[in-house]
């Protein structure tokens, strides 16, 4: 059976709950399209967050992976595009890091993009009533990292996809930011699962416009 | 048996539903706190929503009135704080009218504070996980012209408290904007819940900063 | 010769310049349409303020008052459509005071609508290339407690008019917080010449909508 | 006498004007640290604005070339960190070309960094009072397009450094864009040559954190 490998961050920036590993926790052993899911919780930590990554990665062998974090101040489940290969922490990590502009990998491309079908993506969720939109940016924070670390590591597994997707806080996060937008635990589970499906599906993505002008 | 009367609003805009009915009417016969909940649709038109509004309160005597309208755009649920005597109409309501600067009531106060214990609301829903603030303004469109005749309306019965609540896109609607935030319907309909029973407990106000710096 | 009283603020909450006292000195003594203008810097201080306004309204019998204050976080000049009778500080003024909730006049009505042209300065100024808008709120705090208390003041001088203007950060100030707009000073004075000359010239408002849906 | 090569853009969008343009021409001739300034408008076309970039380039041999655009809506001057290989236009460009994800370099790396001392280009901008920030997006349309196609030009020249930075609407424009924030014209041409200042001198740029948590 083809699994699928999900990840959720530890709790960071102050925060006593992170949304993304509220919501892939309860995605465990789930059964979509024929594959099982299994989650990790990565820790918000440069270079930690890639060895469990990477062991998980190893030990799982999975056909798709998709990480999840939190994008506080989104307004909406933003399917990342690019992974750079840069840090530049504006806040410390979990264990007091703080690179400012350090390679990822040393030796490594410049970038490198999502093989998630990320227009299908988001246009099966909007179709769903899941407000989503492309990010053009995954910031320069562990999300980055662990998303260019991500494709880095699948460039060897032709069959394996993977990519990145950012979600707003809880409403129970909001309610402590006033002005912060939100998205309730459930919207943001059923959006996961449609990307699972979109994801273990559309072997090609498709032509849609998912741009910025700037 | 006291009565609490909750109103939500037809669709406008351009919109094929409107979040304040699509709530609201999952509230009716809801009993809260010993009192019952008759909830209402008011058209999206000046002059007839307070039309029906009036004559729902005459017929039902209530105790507690919330009217509640959809703001799409804003992040959380806001309570109002103040109705202005004034229609200014950026777009046209329902029925193609589209005052500018006049007058609500010809010869009414230039405007009616809530009589909602508004500070008590606002920390209610917090404190529930649900976002929420203060808002100084309801606009100048329908929302702000059933807050002012309610409150006008409510003026001559010092039995009975009211005011206006707005709340944000729902997901399927945001999922059509990009870029707009949302609230779920389960979330706007605790909220509703929270509001009605601190609205019918808390008979004095909270002394807690809800302001704005402008 | 007829007078036009244009006053500025005080720096307030932690900046150590005040946009609106930094451009209104530099009206002083202006001719504009025949008339001379007198400024005055207001204390960012609840009731302190209204007695220096107050007093200069005496001493100077102005035609037309016009109170500036700063907006940070606005991106455009912001003409006030109304004054509400409630102080509401979320942060304290400049001697400490923050009130919650009291009344700026005991007796006073729930609000004053601006007596400027408030449709036909936003129309003047965007004509002459400077973002504008009406705004149906200026806050609970200083700003809006002087727009309330000058036309409370103005309400028993059916010769003068007057009303409220916002403006945002200058560019200096927004270069020490990240992510918020800003004007320059100069733009800012070509708009507070502009607000002044049609506050003179047009005695009624223009019928252009200026509203807002929430 | 070593050169230095600024560009604007065409306006595109429905704009009459392009900020980029209107302020990088006033630039042309200046001598700014015994370099001569010398500028160019690119056509807001996938493909041609790169040929006359190029055409510049190697007529010029430039030590320093910054492009610059226009980026309504934002607030600041953003120094931009990456341009990624992609095209996704939202919009058409100027000849009605709409390319959805492809390559700007069939061939070529995932993305290139800026080579100009972003970091101190900001700080140094922030510290003459000017609002600005790195942005880790260009977004996908001409802009990014041009910034990557320069650093993938300049790749070859080692002693040349170059990059992008964008700039808000100016106030005229925002003035017919209700909520649109802006930026003086003076302002930005202050930002420009506060940049190539920088650009020329610093060689290495500084450690300071620019980053983004997404």
């Amino acid at each position: 059976m083809r699994t699928v490998l999900m990840t959720g961050f530890d709790p960071f920036g102050g925060e006593s709950i992170n949304p993304s590993w509220e919501v892939v926790k309860q995605l465990e052993g789930m059964h979509i399209d024929g594959c099982r899911v299994v989650t990790r919780q990565l820790p918000c930590v440069f270079g930690e967050a890639l060895s469990v990554l990477n062991a998980a990665i190893d030990e799982l062998d999975p056909t798709l992976v998709i990480a999840v974090g939190q994008a506080g101040g989104r307004v909406d489940v933003t399917v990342e595009r690019v992974g750079i290969n840069v840090d530049d922490a504006r806040i410390a990590d979990n264990i007091g890091q703080q690179p400012v502009d350090v390679a990822i990998v040393a030796d490594g491309p410049a970038a490198w993009f999502s093989t998630l079908p990320i227009k299908a993506m988001v246009a099966a969720l909007r179709e769903a009533g899941v407000p989503a939109s492309v990010s053009q940016t995954a910031g320069t924070f562990v999300c980055n990292h662990v998303m260019y670390g991500l494709l880095h590591k699948l460039a060897d597994k032709p069959g394996a996809k993977g990519g990145f997707i950012h979600i707003p806080y809880l409403p129970e996060q909001a309610a402590a930011h006033p002005g912060a937008p939100s998205m309730a635990a459930q919207t943001v589970k059923q959006a996961l699962e449609i990307a699972i499906a979109v994801g273990l599906r559309q072997t090609m993505d498709i032509k849609a416009t998912g741009g910025a002008t700037h």
